[in-house]
């Protein structure tokens, strides 16, 4: 058995799982209880990762970084919009 | 300027970031906003990775992962028992 599977299933797993998080904080408009820090360092992160990708040319790692970096920059505003509009 | 330290940065980051979540939930006692499906997603993909890193022998995988999972787990086992208590 190929081990790549696993590797592959990680990087899909580990990226798409912040649609749900997005979705979730679209439809009920607040995201109170997530953590901003959380965020701001998850974000400057997923940059670092992405220079990083990018310096060794390696396509995976910056297309899984790219797509997690929109999701989380979505969620990271949608947080902030909401909370400076409803309080 | 050695590209690595881009490396070091993302993985410290992207495995840190969580701590603030999980200090924010034990410290509200609440984590509702919190997609559950996020964390089962995140949790399942960071158990791949860490198949995939031993698979490989890639201790930096395997250490960032471990970190990633117990902080993940915990922000899990929180957030489920303060949604039951409380309700």
């Amino acid at each position: 058995m190929n081990v790549d599977i696993f590797g592959y299933l990680a990087a899909i797993l580990t990226t798409a799982a912040f649609l749900p998080q997005l979705l979730k904080t679209l439809k009920t408009k607040k995201a109170d209880d997530v953590s901003l820090t959380t965020l701001i360092m998850f974000i400057t992160g997923v940059l670092s990762w992405i220079i990083y990708g990018y310096a060794i040319s390696s396509e995976p790692i910056l297309i899984a970084n790219l797509i997690t970096l929109i999701l989380n920059l979505l969620i990271l505003i949608s947080k902030l919009y909401f909370s400076k509009t409803l309080s």
